[in-house]
Formats: C-alpha cells, structure tokens, sequence
C-alpha cells in the first residue's frame, strides 16, 4: 500500500492531463483532498459541465453553450471578415487582443499528410460553403506557422482563389519585445521577408 | 464574450489548485474539452471520490479509505516504532522509500504560535496517549527541517521525555547528490554537527 484506492486513482486521473506528471499528479490530489467537500464538489461539476453543456458552433466551428455562438449571432460583428483559425484555442488568443472584430472559422486541425489528416478531415468544404454562400469579404488565414499550418494555408489560399474574396495570412515576425539577438534564424528570415514600408 | 460560461467556470475552478495560473488552467481546461465524455467523467468521478471516501485513520491520522488504516493494522510491521510526521503526504515520501517498517503519526501540522497553531491543535494528545497505553519503544520525529518543524520537535522531545520511550530525530544534512558548492550554509553546518563516525 503507498495511496488508498480513491487518492491512486485521482492521482492516475489527473496525469492523463498535459504537462501532469506523477509528483504534480500527487500535490494536486492532496490539495483537492484539502479543499473543503463543497469546494471539491465544485471542480468535479465544472469538469463534468464542460463536455455535458458545451458544443460545438455549427457555422464557425468555436466551442459555445448556444449554437450558434456568441460570435457568429453578434450583430455588432462584421461578418464580411472570417478568420481561418485551426483549433478553439486560438480564438481566445485573439479575442483577448480585443482587436479583431470580424467573425472566425476553426478549422479543427492542420493538414497532416504523416498523420492522415486530409482536407475531407478539416472543416474546409464549410469554410467553402460559408465564402460561397455569404457577403464575405475577407478571409484571414491565421494557422500557426508550422509545417502543417503553412501546408494548411497555401491550400486554403489555392481552393479560396475561385472564389472572389480577399485572402490574407497573418503577419509572422520578431514578437514584440523580442530582442534580434536571441531570435532563430527561420523567424528572422521570415520577418525580413515580410518587411514593410515605414510611412513616415 | 471571450469563455462560454462552463469553460469559465471550469477554467477558475482549477485556478484554485496550487501552482496552476491562469494559462494552465485554461490549457487544462481545453485538454479536458478535448477528453471523450467517458474519460471527463472519470476525473470529475475521482475528484468527488477523494472526498467522498477518504477519511483520517483513527489511529495515526493518515488518509485511507478504512478506519483503522492498512498500515496501523498490519501485522507485518513494528507496532514499537512510531514515525512522527507532520502532513499525510510525508507518509507517502517516506513508504517510497520502502525501508520503513513500522508505523506512524501524523500531526496535522506543526507548532507555530504566528499563525496560532498550539499544542491543543495538533495531535499530540493522541500521540502521548499511545505512547502512554502501548509498548512504544522508540519515537522518530520527522518533521520538517523548518522553524516551526524544529520547534514541534522540541515541544515533542520534551514532553516524551516523561515516558519510557527513546526518542530520536531524523537526520538533516547534505542530500544524497549533493554538491557541497552549491549547498546553502545552514545545510552544510547542520551536516557538520550531524557528522558520525566511520566505521572502517
């Protein structure tokens, strides 16, 4: 006997987490064995609330508790601008920018040939439909600059040129407050590669 | 708008556990999301069971899921020695090590008249009661190496002083790996005065 049958399995829970190993695993339980029975209560609803009350958006694809979302109902939005995202995450990156205004469309992964993740298993053909349907106007490729997301956005931009709509790729560059010094060679490449005029 | 309200919910639930900040928590948070419904309610299930069926041994105070314990009913270990800890995980640091074979005590904390904790509320009581009822030969204090560890250590000492029982502490010094330059001061003078003679 190390744990009682209860705390092991807790602690075998909580590693299926990422980034939870088996010392974290065994410092959360405890602390979860700390918190007062209401308290636990509450983490173990919120846990289970999560994947009994929320879906997915059937036009952008974000994760919502109405269909459709937030987004996509706001009147206050433009409509006419939809960024091309590949998982919910990244939504909340850029909605905490508090910047953007259009509307999004997750993509709900990359193309990855290694992994058999073709075009029918991304949410393309409604991103598609959504171009060829509505005023859109501009769509804002914003897929991570990996190999996939680069793969993703050249054939998004590649199946988006029969349609007449702007298609535009977010800026990759040095990060704000990145120091030359300590940035790789590929990210400084790529932000000499996407200069600009200063407009003085 | 940035969170639907379950995500929010659960995002701050877990903001409770020790050392998970805000981006943690949400990236747990969409892991848990990403979960199949059966694995989410796994965790939720183990969460609600730790406090549902875990109590406090009678005994020696350590979490089990039976009263008394497996350890202070096992006929396989020393009921002679009694090991004095502070918190129930320090059990577990010391049953990893599976070299310990006798039983336990847990305190629940330890002396520190800053935050008002006293004798009164921890259980020495219940250690003096046993050490006073039962055929005790030796008590091992291993609480922290802390001022308020040190301190309990004391108060213990002298109160068992009263008993016919040995009393012994744990011994504090360079960790096994250590490397003298880089240990801090006060390590380094307690394994000097800690310093035993060896044996040829």
């Amino acid at each position: 006997m190390i744990y009682p049958k209860p705390l092991e399995d807790l602690v075998k829970q909580l590693q299926k987490l990422p980034t939870i190993g088996p010392k974290t695993a065994q410092r959360l339980a405890f602390s979860i064995l700390k918190m007062s029975e209401e308290e636990a209560a509450k983490v173990s609803k919120s846990i289970s609330e999560v994947k009994t009350k929320l879906k997915y958006c059937t036009i952008c694809g974000s994760i919502t508790d109405q269909d459709p979302c937030m987004i996509c109902t706001n009147p206050n939005r433009s409509h006419q601008i939809v960024c091309v995202i590949e998982e919910a995450d990244d939504l909340l990156a850029i909605e905490r920018t508090r910047q953007y205004k259009g509307v999004y469309h997750v993509l709900m992964g990359a193309l990855s040939p290694l992994d058999g993740i073709g075009p029918r298993d991304l949410r393309i053909g409604s991103l598609l439909d959504r171009v060829g349907e509505k005023n859109i106007g501009e769509v804002i490729i914003a897929t991570n600059y990996t190999t996939e997301g680069q793969a993703t956005a050249l054939y998004l931009a590649k199946q988006l040129d029969n349609f007449d709509v702007d298609v535009t790729r977010i800026a990759y560059g040095i990060p704000v407050g990145g120091d030359l010094e300590y940035i790789d060679d590929q990210t400084i490449s790529r932000a000499i590669e996407g200069r600009r005029k200063i407009n003085l």
